[in-house]
């Protein structure tokens, strides 16, 4: 990541860093300073200002949105780490363990509302459009964890329930960064519905790859254990591609090893990539990335702007689906 | 409490009862749906729809900000109730208990958001500082609770701060209420401001007398056992006089029955009971709520509007402050 795209982010991160958090009630305060300068990739923002800069905006005038997405998904996080019972984030302590799952609740709400404080700085010719659409992500993002909760606790997830999940979860918000961008910068409603079609699309074949890298990743590049997904019974893409075309003894197999308490880790492992093997989901998976990459592509396409302006947006995009694997 | 009032109510009632619910995912609207048919008084969006109607506006006009501020109120009171852990709330089980404490907290979630979007339907010239206020009032309802649960660890809480801390977790939403109320009708700012300072005056006036209560309330009407907060060690606004006022040998008496473990409860209540009178407790608290009550109604008094408009609002407030005691 070079020159626009890098100074983008580098104005960002500085304006982020320049914050500052009031000094009292101190242990509301301090826990939200700690997640937010945790790092991250600032993917939302980033995604916020490049469109804003892609239909000419000022990045001044939507740096207050990029503050919002980028608080309001550290939110999500805070929260989202007491419920799914997370010790680590992005290395470090998750808050509710630092701290507890009071201070944890109690921080992560403030950071919702003062994402919204952010919001106020918006030209008032863009707050209401903005503010619905945010409003609307907020509530299908939650929504999107429910449904992921939920499915831990069933035996059997559609694979497009699954898909609708990590829309929810994931795509939509990065889709509304983009969306608010071009908003503020005075896109009209038809491209400003495009690039939210990227997001959406760009999100879910983001989502369906991290799937696929916890199997066929490379683990040095990819940072996690391999195969840490099929330890912990998750049902990703790749499982539920796997129970939906199954045998009737491939599905044996399968609930042999989902209900299998003792194991040797490597033994499980090795069997179920060998089921995914045999049942070709490594090609049906990245057959589904290539089908939501070119619905990313066309919605780009279809925007009615210079090609050459696009390019930058596109590469990052594509960088973020162009990992090891 | 009749005619506009009783109207007023009604039809609020009448529009929170249609809202729709979304039918999906279930389990993360049911519990919303449960805490908003527990009941309450509906007092904040009583206060914000009389105030409004105080200043001639359209009711039609204000009742998205009255669904966000109760929809607000009851969010608080789902996360509250989770870090608070209490079982009860309005006689019936808590969210937490009901389902279970991540249900809690992004039920609790989806409802702030859901506050937010109510919000989305004011008109575009009042939004902003309504918007503005919401946030600012939502923040500190937040550092409020946050103050609250700090005093539960520490021996030592100055009156001072105990008022900071009332003010914030309950007045300001009572007098952001009222103001809100006031903006969307058009009134000019400084009686906006002065409605404002009546419901912070009365909402801390109304919270002493909660505490009041709990040891000069008529059980019977009261609704609450008598000597609830001292059985429980609350540092209520009478024992924090308490301590203040206290001789040596009186506060080493205080200290006993704070640090005794094994007691008879009529016991405790009685010896406590009689270290206030000793100490004058009674009139030292009724002294201040008539200081915040006068506040309240001077502010009142200033607001440049006919008295005989203003009487129907003070008979609401002065009835919360005419209690069994």
């Amino acid at each position: 990541m070079f020159s626009i795209e890098q100074s983008i982010k580098d104005q960002f991160v500085a304006v982020a860093n320049h914050i500052s958090y009031p000094l009292f009630p101190e242990n509301l305060y301090t826990p939200i300073q700690y997640i937010n300068t945790l790092g991250g990739k600032r993917l939302r923002p980033l995604l916020l200002l490049l469109a804003n800069d892609l239909f000419g905006g000022k990045i001044e005038q939507a740096m207050p949105a990029a503050l919002a997405v980028e608080w309001f998904h550290n939110f999500t996080l805070m929260h989202d780490d007491i419920m799914d019972n997370a010790p680590m984030r992005r290395g470090n302590a998750t808050v509710h363990v630092k701290w507890d799952t009071n201070t944890a609740i109690l921080s992560g709400d403030v950071m919702l509302v003062k994402a919204y404080q952010f919001l106020q700085e918006l030209h008032p010719t863009v707050l209401p459009q903005v503010f619905t659409l945010f409003n609307q992500t907020a509530v299908e993002v939650c929504e999107g964890q429910q449904l992921d909760m939920n499915f831990e606790h069933r035996n059997e997830v559609d694979v497009e329930e699954y898909l609708q999940m990590i829309r929810l979860k994931t795509s939509v918000l990065l889709a509304a960064s983009l969306k608010m961008g071009a908003i503020i910068a005075g896109a009209n409603s038809k491209d400003a519905d495009l690039l939210y079609q990227v997001g959406e699309n760009v999100g879910i074949a983001f989502q369906l790859q991290d799937d696929l890298l916890d199997v066929y990743g490379n683990p040095s590049q990819f940072g996690k254990q391999v195969g840490g997904d099929i330890l912990a019974n998750k049902k990703t893409f790749l499982l539920l591609q796997a129970q939906r075309r199954a045998s009737l003894e491939q599905q044996k197999q399968i609930d042999y090893w989902l209900q299998k308490t003792s194991f040797e880790p490597l033994e499980k492992i090795n069997a179920m990539v060998g089921l995914y093997e045999q049942l070709n989901i490594r090609a049906i998976v990245l057959e589904q990335i290539n089908y939501y990459t070119n619905g990313a592509l066309e919605a780009l396409t279809a925007i009615d702007l210079p090609k050459s302006h696009k390019l930058r947006l596109e590469q990052l995009l594509f960088q973020l689906l162009v990992r090891e694997h």
